[in-house]
């Protein structure tokens, strides 16, 4: 039942909206001074995604861990990307169902006005399904909010 | 207030997942014989959204519209995917906001196993914000369903 | 696209559960001194099935509308069974959908221990779907509330 | 606080609504080449009740264990079908309740035209309420898909 | 119908939790002859807090334990109140966030015609956030139900 | 990251609506140098109530009405403390109820850590129910944001 690589009918279609050669990502992202982080989670268990992407923003110092304000900011961007995901209620496990997620984490200025400041962005992309492995179909979330 | 084009963070946030060229999307998509709509739509009314995708993708064979099992598929897979642009209640005017979206519609056989037959992928992309131009950020929903 | 009235798949699978001969309902509920009533209303708006369920119960004698606590029991098992035919938010044309609905509103005491009082179960079954003939599936649900 | 057996309101509710002689249930399903089977489950987890819908299907042949296609069409009725037992959110011991349900699972041809296809049906009804023997209402679901 | 100015019980509630210095709120609901009782709660787990809530209920005699129709009007009432709380998803640990809440229960009879007769009111106060200490803010939720 | 118990801004903004006697809650808020407002909406639609709520925060400075930034915060405290007052959908109008609210929004700096920085409570507070006078209970919601 395994998705076969070439034919990911979700990302093919993600990529029919987002169509760009993606080889000069990392380097136009440096160039703009915006930090970023990217991870891997797989869990039944919403609160170990969470849980992930909050730890992998805060060792890569996309948010700073002393402030609430950032992690609150961060949080929200989290759940509204896991709302994408689950698509009706923010559970995982205990409907019997599980995720392979890749995330990344993005902050940067992204409006013309320098004074509307930074925004965090959070990104899940991968699979939800039965735990059974194959028996799973693409699932995509994002969530924005400012910092 | 408008959205810098080359700073788009949730576009760079999910194209750090997506990593790949698209200038050939659309051969791929041909090359495997795949069937796939693409369209734009504005709108404070999330079933004018629905109605959107729905007529492209009939208009379009992505469906037959003689069969209501290939609507049924077709509308669960466009719920799903409004859920991950609203993020929490399928609601837009009514909650005073209102969308701007690019959608794709793709029909295709993405497992291995032939058996596992034909799915629909929805995938929508653009901004959601107040009705005020630029007050906005970007969103991205993705349903995905057997057909 | 007609339902087959002698293969609704949906009563049947609940007759599975209730199975039951129906003849002698009415006599039943009569002969137990409780009170009922039924109807039928097909909307895109949620409102409007709430007052047509409303409004046949004040008319049936159902409810006292005099009293806000009567119509406060009765709203929310109207809503609950609201949840169980709209499975997910309680929208319908919103989100570009049609019910056709039959209802039943039942006031009696179920339980054994007198002291438990009145009840009030809402029943809705029909069909829910596209706003088009037959492009459709059956739905059902129910809500109980004291009273 | 037992509910008395021959005062079901939930249920007597829905039979107003069902009103047909059961007797011949099992004999006409059968004569109609379709296949159903039933089952109970009583849970404080949400995903046990999921699970033993699924077991019970596979293990009567009702879906084909080894397509993916056929798990995720009955996956998504048995989630509809909760939430019409839920009511707002798919949790049961995790908002402190238990549910008693009786399942059945029906996979036919419902519609006239034949194109239509087989569809899937997942009822359940029985109990929910506090963790305390008798209190507890009734309660329903029903998730229909295509399959 | 009318709701009794000088008697609003949510309000009550609410100034329970909320007006520690209010000497008078106590005399004033004793004076009323309404009954009531405070605590407080912190856990990870929503069906702690149902139960935090429901046991100090029926300890201080606001409910009767031996009545499931009073059980059941307080546990709707305490999970409409932690919808307040919670703000989407009926969710604390399993989405990784803690609260730490006082909680009020009111019972009597908030409106001028006597027929009305008694209501309950749960309020919850407190804070909501990361399970690490500081990174949290303040929350509230009201549930009023008929008795 | 602690809260500052002398400056809770979800307390102040209730109390502002609760609390009409007392008189000095206005002179604590301008000593603090906070800013804050209040007013009214009744109405059967959500959309009016955030175009109220948000027209009050422009008008009265609490927010700068040329940042999205801003916007973006006091939206989603506008949606969080509709939840609490909605319980379950934010629908109003489409499930046939009515509000009558009072509103505070308060904008000020509530953590002892100063680089905290500032935050925005929206308080709701009035009553909830058919469209029929006295036909009502009371309801709140909160929702608070960083800014």
């Amino acid at each position: 039942m395994a998705l076969n690589q070439n034919f990911r009918i979700g990302r093919k279609a993600l990529l029919l909206l987002l169509n760009e050669e993606d080889k000069k990502q990392h380097e136009r992202l440096a160039d703009a001074g915006w930090c970023y982080c990217t991870g891997k989670v797989g869990s039944m268990e919403a609160h170990k995604v969470v849980a992930a992407v909050e730890t992998a923003a805060k060792n890569n110092q996309i948010i700073n861990k002393e402030l609430y304000r950032e992690g609150h900011a961060l949080y929200h961007a989290i759940i509204e990307a896991l709302q994408g995901v689950t698509r009706g209620q923010v559970q995982i496990g205990s409907v019997l169902r599980t995720v392979g997620l890749s995330f990344s984490v993005v902050r940067g200025s992204p409006y013309e006005n320098s004074a509307e400041g930074e925004w965090i962005a959070v990104s899940l992309y991968g699979t939800i399904g039965a735990p059974v492995k194959g028996a799973e179909h693409e699932t995509i979330g994002l969530g924005i909010n400012h910092i």
